[in-house]
């Protein structure tokens, strides 16, 4: 338990460079976290520290209903402000495996809207099945935020929800897949936008986005293992 | 004193780099400047210096009136040429412990219309408790530009005041909570803007916007000091 | 014969870096492939390996069925999920050297839309002679793909066709040429966007676009091998 | 004069690096050229040459008729381009120490729509002293690219011209000022677009462009030499 511990240290702690790579935070926002495999425990980032200065021994071990465990390494620290809403979604959703929120701009301009993403293109068909949905507009403080998330992406295709006026979660079979869906999620709300500035997106049939999405998830990639998290 | 001094010279010239970092600065531009704790002083960068060679040496040690500490490290080079502005802000708010100015992109295009930006998403609840106000058109020459920021942002929640015209100036508790405003003023300046170019804003309820706000202010980060200086 | 597929992995593994470099690609997507001078061969990217990782020795032989060359170094691994429409070009259009696939920003949404880039910029008359073409909408799985772009760009200046929904495709005389067609294809797809953003645009002359291109193909560069890959 | 052309080639290969980072080129091009102090002579980028290779020895030196001096270092490779158009400004405009061209995004724009760069910041007030004019549509090939940009910023106070359909053309007093230009003519064709598309503009009266513009060439920076080059 302990290595296992150990090694979703490392990993969620290496997973937040990624969100700094594509330009997903500002400043201290956003924050990951990964489930730690047969055990009712998530790793996820400290509140307030500096995206330069995360380090697997000050990642936050939380058990599933969002409470530090006591006595482990980094809990003189507090955990992210968002952990309710991740400990919510591990609760609920035994499937997931890490979940990674930020405020992404345009991600962020769809959930300012209230609007979904369209599927127009293959890439989102792809990855996300479909289009990208709405959560409910929630405030810190309750369950609110967690609820929404898993009331949206129960029985969805899709991996990630814009809640309402807040910003994007994204849910994954691992830490790096739901990296991977903040990752894609922004690429999406930004091409989709600037697609539609332009004029009228041509729709992608419904039959096309299925045979695309079941052929991303069942045939890409080098193994299973990398099926969700590798490349399109 | 020196060694507060020579602490603030330090701070000050590190900050300068999240102006680059976060892309709110081009060749020159944009300026840091903090107080010096228990004294009628603060520190500023120095005019046309390239953000590539500030360091603690070549900041510049000025008194409440702006004018530079004669014989003080670095003083015969002239201090940037928005001293006065900053100075007055010292004078008048003694709660502030930092001030910054840039050229952001999207705070001077809401600044250009003279245009607040509406509090339309949690992360500028959080950080700004509303909406973020903009101030009168004034030019470099006498004490109108740091009047408008005073008169603006005194008893308002905003950190941030649009200057009509020019663009941001920021304020905080010390220079690192007034860089982080910077950052944050421009990433809502850019989320809303392309938020609306798509089509109406959902507002957010005020009383959702306080309770927020207050949230953010008084329970946040790992302790008191880091609170405004924290993580989203 | 060795020698040369082992400088073709060569470059091939590194031009992918001017991908990243130009933020054409996010987490794996895109690809780059190169055609080995005097043999029925070409190189490919493996699907779903990082950036960080790509390497001369992980690149992908393939003949121009697309299929794995058995035996040759990186063969465990699954080649690129485009493969098929690489290896369609260079069966159809011998004079082609490089492939590249992309699903960067403004090019994608232009695909999005189905509408070609008209030419109103001179850099986009010296690279490609007119408009971008839109190709037809074509899912993975059979040829229609790389049917789709060999038959627009057969006969055409354009070395870049957008693929309706899907994005850009660039062709070149070596893969460093097809590179160069797609950092400029997002390039002028980017800034005649914002272009039209803002009011009508003023088209070029066709005579003088036609000066610009045949001036740009035979005059450029520092000798003819850098003809087509030199600069602007 | 050996030492001053040594100096003046460092100068110039550095400054390329200045175009890159601020983003205003793509692959090879884009290009900077500065006048050797008391001679007929200036340097150039040679064509088609990546960013990462520039060095001094690979500068070109030429005459003010646009001729590579013979025997000179470099000489056998080409020169940019658009070598013609910098000799016919240095030709025409003695006070004229340094030109930059590049196609950066948002200054092509602008040049597009052949619609000058209203000045509605006081940023572009101090730096250029009004709106930033379009020359006229010219083709390469004869002397009509360099005639329209000095037909254009002869007798105004702007040192950037947008040639239409092709993109900006600067000048200064040396090459660091003419990149200085660069970089702010994209900084303000991107803000000003942006702040346009949501909304009507506030103009700046004349008279406070005037004193900005005047204050900020007489008064600004650590000394002389530094003023055209310095801070905002």
């Amino acid at each position: 338990m302990e290595a296992s511990i150990a090694a979703v240290r490392a990993d969620v702690a290496k997973l937040h460079g990624e969100l700094v790579r594509y330009g997903l935070v500002v400043w201290t926002g956003g924050n990951v976290s990964g489930r730690v495999p047969g055990a009712d425990l998530f790793v996820i980032k400290p509140s307030g520290v500096s995206y330069d200065d995360l380090a697997p021994e000050n990642m936050i071990l939380c058990d599933l209903d969002g409470n530090v465990v006591p006595g482990s390494e980094g809990s003189e620290r507090s955990p992210s402000s968002d952990t309710a809403a991740h400990a919510y979604v591990y609760r609920h959703m035994p499937e997931v495996g890490g979940v990674v929120h930020t405020h992404s701009t345009f991600a962020v301009a769809w959930a300012a809207r209230g609007e979904e993403i369209p599927c127009v293109i293959t890439a989102m068909a792809d990855e996300f099945g479909g289009p990208i949905p709405v959560g409910p507009f929630a405030i810190i403080g309750d369950d609110s935020i967690g609820r929404g998330i898993v009331e949206t992406l129960t029985g969805h295709r899709s991996r990630a929800v814009l809640m309402q006026n807040h910003g994007p979660f994204t849910i994954g079979v691992s830490a790096k897949d739901a990296v991977k869906a903040a990752v894609m999620v922004e690429d999406v709300a930004r091409t989709v936008h600037h697609a539609r500035e332009a004029g009228p997106l041509i729709p992608i049939p419904q039959e096309a986005i299925d045979s695309l999405y079941h052929r991303y998830q069942n045939v890409y990639g080098q193994s299973s293992d990398e099926r969700r998290e590798g490349e399109k």
